[in-house]
């Protein structure tokens, strides 16, 4: 619970310190602000200079403004801001908003002096916002400490921007257009309160159905999914993440001097929390749109009514990429369709009613699109013609939206025959798009969100038959090599339950023959030392050797051949392997990421891992269904799920052999990467072939260096 | 060229048959727009009951309309209008423009009555635009035909739609944002005058430099690629399609009555004729207006220059996206920028100003970014905000922009606050987005044309070495068969110079054994039986047999094993064949496109070519240098290229693999699909290691069926 933020939002008195009677002055647009949207609570603007600013009285000091007053907005240069937080706590305020810049974001000193700032707001039990933010606006209550003209329509998104321009952009952007808020919130350098704060009480906001979200980097990804998961459960979270390339994240941290993570990492992150990930900023407002007024989709199958043929097109276009099919309707229908339309109209599904349509047809055809069973979304177009009335048909639209539970989407090419139209379908709760192709991309998040509500919400697994002793031992002992290869991994899989094909490793020619006796033939032989990387191009590696003296033959000349050619390699013998049977191979990894901690990676083996990129990623500590869900979202997995006529191979054994990896990596934070490549996964089990892992040096990765300065540069 | 539809866009005279005076009709709308718009020639309405409208002399029949008239613009119903049109060709009338629907688009009766007025135009040298479409737009002459309400603005980009309603929609969206058009017209059901005739006349127009379309279906597709390619030298087209997916091809063809050829044939025509593909309405206008009105990029280096971070980094992630990299600034620039911004200004790319960045901070600062040789493309951003002015700001960026041969785009996000700076952006030749991400996609389809400009313009090869008999032969021969094996498929592949891994059949044991020695070992074993497609699941392939004894051996268990699981297979042998060394395997193949023709296929071998649906097509006849692109267009033609660090293949021998089979499938049409799987491609050279063809049979695939009609089904 964030009860403390509650000023921020419904205040009983707000200090503007720093407010002028200068019209262009920020400050002044604050104040002006607080006047113009129906705000109840005292307005106290607080300069020394002036008496009176538009009507009100404006205070000396922050000590002298009269009760009630618990929220302090801050307009002053950052080097005076520290003792007038002093002084605010002083007169017993506890919430702050410092519009000003001049910290974090202009390098190291106004770092400290954030800090600074920071230390003495957490050991005073205060809540900041900012600095260097626009301020916030409460719509349901009119406080709006922002200097941003305008406002939008008061309705249920909740948004927050961790750029105060992109928030001032898109006020102007959405005004008009009949899109309801409930909060526009700008964050700044979140010295204090951050975007997850602000997620937690959006969470419990009764006036928020939705929270929207611009976002650059999430400083502590442990807790943003921990919330998350809980508020998503109550109400979606809508996000635009940028960064995402790796040019972006590197345009993020120029400018917010922070360093963001991995892509890879937010994106596991979101699907572990079941935040919908939006692409781009217009998405942001059409998805949060439809989330905030219509129902979600129960099923797939989209009817599209239209009065003309090539919207309709583009649209079912957009449907197919984003997983929606053409419903196909009851005879029945098709039938009611063809008495109540022009009889040359199209009653097959997209219904086209062809140009003419009247509003009383749309919502006849309405009426029974969504009475057909077969019919999970209905999508009416209309292209405004001369001689037909759009807000009619909008009308006509939302009288049929409001009576049904299916999902209703309208879509009016146009711009100016379309504002009308716009505003009145947004009143009445059916979100409207000016072009058909974003149709798909509001459904498909949708669709996301529902899956998310879906998805059982089983606890993180836990393993009990695991001998972390054996891993702990093994790791000290390799931790001067900083690496450990396939003979010492192999140790640390078996010690948390993870099955390995059959292997020992021999150090003499007699060694090997006894062994691979025992193993079983045919045998692989791999050499064994820390100083060979790429065993196959030195002749490391032998395959399919079918008797006892083939295998003499191959270690002795394994030996000779790589002193041959690496004269100065450590051999620590050589491993001797029964050959594997026939399965898939994947690959099953884990590396550090700086903001969300351990994250797991699946995918296809071999080296088309890289060439086609299909790999999942989750972060760790992570539940059965995360782990199938990553499995799901990569070819690999339609691979082993029985692709082609294949048979399916063991799913629930790599599942299992993920979590058990997740475990290890979480008990051992001195692993920093570890891969099992590849696992081969059969009808019935799997097996790790081939292993390798990454200690984390005391010295750090890079010898002492801060990593994070070195990566930021 | 396309002289003969002059009329349509500059016309002495038009008649409006079928004009009435009633102000809520359609051809009372197209008589009023012919006035409204500064057109200069003759107006005449003709209509036997009305004697004038809005002042205009009205004539009872074309006969006794006076000179100049050379264009019939009817609005009757379908019924009356051959009569109509044979006494326009007999008052000397060549261009008609039939508005009426009532045709083709609403079955097989519309279409005859349709086919029999095409006849008569066709007979008397008539051209005719329509039936069943909104008419057309010319704006530099002011002839406009139409009945929608307002025009654009006046300016380069020649829109053509085969979607009436999308043409109306789109005057509504683009009107009042500066957006210029030289043409706007709507093709209707295409009965004469198609797309691509369009396009040539549009090609050759002075006044278009872009030209832009929303297509549903192309029904010539050889001609769309000859005239397509021709005008791409001089001028972009850019191209909607719609019908992309299987739905969205299904509502195509349930709202034109006519099938839509395969995207895939889509996108290779394209792709070998320079057109500029876009996936969504409003990138159609984004992408025409910036090839109108600025120079292609000549690199990938973009500057970007902005008062917020923010929009930046979605910028940032929208260009990398796109194939654009943020260019590296020379430090001088940097110096420079230090010099004239705020001291707390980020001068390394992206140049953040801050918030407070007035228009002459912009100005300083694009001249300093146009004047790096390290930037190739300029992006102003301005969010904006309260004390900058942004026409002002608009003013200084048009001004750098008028002055350098760099790329400018703008990004001004809002909607109220930037509709002045759009129109003084878009006036003075600077496209302006609102959304940051739009620059990538915009940016991205510029270097589409720039590539397709530099692309080499080679001609189509053939080759002699060939010998036409031998495949005529062999096809008749297997005509009755349906498809060929890989035996029968060998002498084809060989008589056009496709190098094919050594092979013979062999009919006996003892046969085996000397064609084994013959070719020496180790071999390869395949079964060869016109029945057996699934060689190996019934043990009909064997591999690595290393002497003659192992192949005696192999055939007589092979040929035991297949009599006794498939007694009725006919065996003709078994296929002797050369162990193929290592190396890279990829699939060529052909199939036939209703629309386009011969197809050719180019992707990754094995299980992967369906899971990753690596792909690409081309359009036969080809060149090499559509060869290559089609390899490069795949994740296999990195392999190829020595992805990892592998040798590359030999690419040459892939290329003309590709040709050679191209050629062979061009000439003999009886030949349905062809395909080479796997042809191995090795450091030098590549050989066929199997290959398969299915045969048109005379009477059609589907047994005299006529194919069209089944698949429209």
């Amino acid at each position: 619970m964030q009860d403390r933020l509650k000023p921020f939002f419904d205040s009983n008195g707000v200090a503007i310190i720093g407010a002028t009677n200068k019209p262009n002055k920020l400050s002044y647009g604050i104040v002006k602000n607080l006047t113009l949207y129906g705000f109840k609570g005292g307005i106290y603007p607080v300069n020394p200079k002036v008496d009176e600013i538009l009507g009100y009285r404006c205070y000396p000091d922050i000590l002298s403004v009269p009760d009630p007053v618990d929220l302090a907005v801050i307009v002053l240069p950052a080097g005076v801001i520290l003792p007038v937080i002093q002084d605010c706590e002083k007169r017993g305020i506890k919430a702050i908003t410092v519009i000003s810049g001049g910290f974090k974001e202009l390098g190291p000193q106004g770092e400290a002096l954030e800090q600074r700032i920071l230390q003495f707001v957490k050991d005073h039990d205060m809540r900041m916002v900012g600095p260097n933010c626009v301020g916030t606006m409460s719509l349901h209550t009119g406080l709006n400490t922002t200097f941003i003209s305008g406002v939008p329509d008061t309705g249920g998104i909740g948004f927050l921007s961790q750029s105060g321009a992109v928030l001032g952009g898109v006020v102007d952007y959405v005004k008009g257009k009949g899109i309801g808020f409930s909060h526009f919130l700008s964050l700044g350098n979140e010295a204090d309160v951050t975007e997850t704060d602000m997620i937690e009480y959006l969470g419990d906001d009764p006036h928020t159905q939705v929270i929207t979200a611009y976002i650059e980097q999430i400083q502590d990804g442990k807790k943003f999914i921990s919330i998350a998961k809980k508020v998503t459960q109550k109400k979606p979270i809508v996000l635009l993440k940028a960064g995402r390339t790796s040019a972006g994240a590197r345009a993020v941290s120029s400018h917010t001097g922070s360093l963001a993570g991995s892509h890879a990492a937010y994106q596991a992150a979101f699907a572990q929390s079941g935040v919908v990930e939006v692409q781009a900023v217009n998405d942001l407002f059409d998805v949060s749109q439809a989330l905030a007024l219509q129902p979600l989709p129960k099923g797939k199958n989209v009817a599209i009514l239209t009065n003309s043929g090539g919207p309709a097109a583009l649209l079912s276009d957009s449907l197919a990429n984003n997983g929606f099919t053409m419903a196909d309707l009851q005879p029945e229908t098709m039938q009611a369709l063809r008495e109540v339309l022009n009889p040359s109209a199209q009653v097959a599904n997209p219904v086209d009613m062809l140009g003419g349509a009247e509003p009383h047809e749309y919502e006849r055809a309405m009426q029974l699109l969504v009475d057909d069973p077969n019919v999970d979304v209905v999508i009416p177009i209309l292209v405004p013609q001369a001689l037909v009335n759009p807000v009619e048909v909008a009308e006509k639209i939302a009288t049929i939206s409001e009576s049904t539970d299916k999902t209703v989407i309208a879509v009016f090419m146009g711009d100016s025959l379309v504002l009308e139209p716009r505003k009145l379908l947004h009143r009445r709760k059916v979100p409207m798009v000016v072009f058909p192709e974003s149709v798909g991309t509001i459904l498909g998040a949708m669709k996301v969100y529902a899956n998310w509500l879906a998805k059982p919400t089983d606890e993180t697994a836990t393993f009990k038959d695991v001998d972390p002793g054996v891993v702990r031992t093994s790791i000290d002992q390799a931790l001067h090599l900083g690496s450990m290869g396939e003979a010492l991994t192999r140790p640390l899989l078996q010690a948390y339950g993870i099955p390995l094909i059959p292997a020992h490793i021999a150090h003499s020619e007699d060694d090997a023959g006894h062994l691979a006796d025992a193993i079983g033939y045919p045998v692989v032989m791999k050499i064994n030392s820390p100083d060979i990387l790429h065993k196959s191009d030195l002749g490391g590696i032998q395959l399919g050797l079918n008797d006892k003296a083939a295998v003499i033959e191959a270690y002795r000349e394994m030996i000779v051949n790589i002193k041959q050619k690496m004269p100065d390699a450590r051999l620590e013998g050589v491993l001797i392997e029964a050959m594997a049977p026939r399965g898939q191979e994947v690959i099953i990894g884990m590396k550090r990421d700086p903001g969300f901690g351990t994250m797991m990676m699946f995918g296809l083996g071999g080296i088309f891992v890289e060439l086609f990129k299909d790999v999942s990623f989750r972060v760790a500590p992570m539940t059965r269904s995360d782990a199938y869900d990553m499995i799901h979202t990569t070819r690999a997995g339609m691979l082993l799920t029985g692709y082609r006529g294949q048979k399916p191979a063991d799913l629930d054994a790599v599942v299992d052999t993920i979590l058990r990896l997740s475990q290890l990596a979480v008990d051992f934070d001195k692993i920093e990467e570890i891969e099992i490549n590849p696992l081969l996964v059969l009808e019935k089990g799997c097996l790790a072939l081939d292993g390798r892992v990454i200690l984390r040096q005391s010295a750090g990765l890079y010898g002492g260096i801060d990593e994070k300065n070195l990566i930021r540069e």
